[in-house]
């Protein structure tokens, strides 16, 4: 944790209402709440998590986004699982957060920086009559060494694409991508008879070249400028969305030469569609909806 | 439907922003709109209970509730699950839309009525503080004939005491009580060990003796004035909180002489306590927890 950030919030006590946005990206849902207006404790955030997340005694979400002042970005923001743990990132609540302190006039230029635990990105909000109703977020350069991911026994540096992998009694071609986590991506001629219950949990956990487990995509090239996806994430199984994961289909689909670099992408995910831009200067731009879904008072059990 | 409620509705257009408050009982969460204020389009409840209820894309409940003027009571109330069906009516939101009344103002007596689809319900609010932390609802007078619940073969006045049911290759003893929707109660020494999984779904939904199902509740008595508490729901399965089912607890008790007609009995469920009271003139009375958990505004997916 960020120290002057964490002392920002240490010494502040805790309302005993709190102003909430819910917002969601593709279904992936958060409370957003504002830290620059109103007193948050550090300590008791995982507890708020936790309470604000629960479905029945809660407001209800996947987590609990907390945006405060930063001294290198326009806002910083972090990100606490419904379990109170704490998340480095989050392509869908980057999107959220580029929203909101945009629409509350917290920021005047349509891009900025967000800071997180994995460090600064870059965000451009599209605005139409007032409103943000997408944004698109630089989510780097990805990385294509076996050592990146980190897969055992690889050596070369283009030994990622469609190398043979044994999983579940297959021999599978899969390409290597890291986005700063790890991604097995797999081609498939029908999304629909993808296994993704089979392979996912294989590769995500307890395979022997993959010591820190793997995000597992399927990924059916519809034709030259749409993908079909479908993912199982390291730690959550199947999802309805994962940035990262949409971003490193269209790196390897790129270079298994399914589609072309420098030009955008439609990823079409069980949540909704995301575009895909793959630069030829190297970073990989994600472009999807931010949704506002209600704005409110926490009570906090009173 | 009631057609003057119907009317009523049915002629207003839905606003582009819905004020909405999120109450629970006992962790039975619903969406709560009060329909004196602001319009709303009778033909799209429906549609926007399946919308606010949503986990990911909307608020997340279990359903919606509206509130609208009534010609025989203080307020009526309509209850939509998250799949848009239309309850009748559930103990847990009786509590919550008499809190809400009363603290909103709406009524000035700590007694009223509430009118549902299956009728007037009278209530009264515990008030501390100018905050209603707990509701008594009269859930009215059980029947115990086999007719009422209904159950096959059954004819004598008693038969429901008791009775041999053969389940899951066992020969239980059941108690049936009918609190407007039926009832199966079984007695338990040891409450963790009960075959809630195993005879609820059978007898909820495919028992020869049961042509309308049942809800099934196990009970172990912990003293003469504690009852643990276990329900799998006709319909829903387990769930944390039933409130015909805590009362149909304590009936039964009753009548297997366990506790005595005329005392509070306290009912531990899966979501928190209960207070149950089967009074000598009839009525049984359901006391429990109302809270209230966030206000704010819907803005329908603007």
């Amino acid at each position: 944790m960020d120290s002057a950030f964490s002392l920002y919030l240490e010494v502040r006590e805790m309302p005993a209402q709190l102003s909430f946005t819910k917002m969601h990206g593709l279904g992936n849902s958060y409370i957003y709440v504002n830290g620059f207006e109103q007193a948050l404790s550090g300590k008791r955030l995982p507890e708020l998590a936790r309470n604000v997340s629960d479905p029945n005694t809660g407001i209800g979400a996947d987590g609990l986004i907390v945006m405060a002042p930063s001294e290198t970005a326009e806002v910083k923001m972090r990100i606490f699982n419904k379990d109170g743990s704490e998340a480095k990132n989050c392509g869908n609540a980057l999107r959220c957060v580029a929203k909101y302190v945009y629409e509350k006039g917290m920021v005047k230029n349509t891009t900025f920086h967000i800071e997180t635990l994995s460090g600064l990105v870059r965000v451009n909000v599209h605005v139409v009559n007032g409103t943000v109703d997408e944004v698109t977020v630089d989510m780097g350069t990805p990385k294509l060494k076996s050592s990146d991911l980190p897969m055992t026994g690889g050596t070369t540096e283009k030994d990622l694409v469609s190398v043979p992998i044994e999983v579940d009694g297959d021999t599978a071609l899969m390409t290597g991508v890291s986005m700063g986590n790890p991604h097995g991506v797999f081609f498939v001629d029908d999304i629909e008879e993808a296994p993704v219950k089979s392979y996912g949990p294989i590769l995500a956990d307890h395979h022997r070249l993959f010591p820190e487990g793997l995000n597992v995509e399927f990924v059916q090239v519809v034709n030259s400028h749409e993908l079909q996806f479908r993912v199982w994430e390291r730690g959550s199984g199947i999802t309805r969305a994962c940035g990262t994961g949409a971003c490193a289909a269209v790196v390897a689909a790129v270079l298994n030469n399914y589609v072309e670099q420098g030009k955008e992408i439609t990823v079409h995910l069980l949540g909704g569609d995301m575009k895909i831009f793959w630069s030829n200067e190297g970073s990989v731009y994600m472009r999807g909806p931010a949704v506002t879904i209600c704005e409110g008072l926490y009570l906090m059990g009173t």
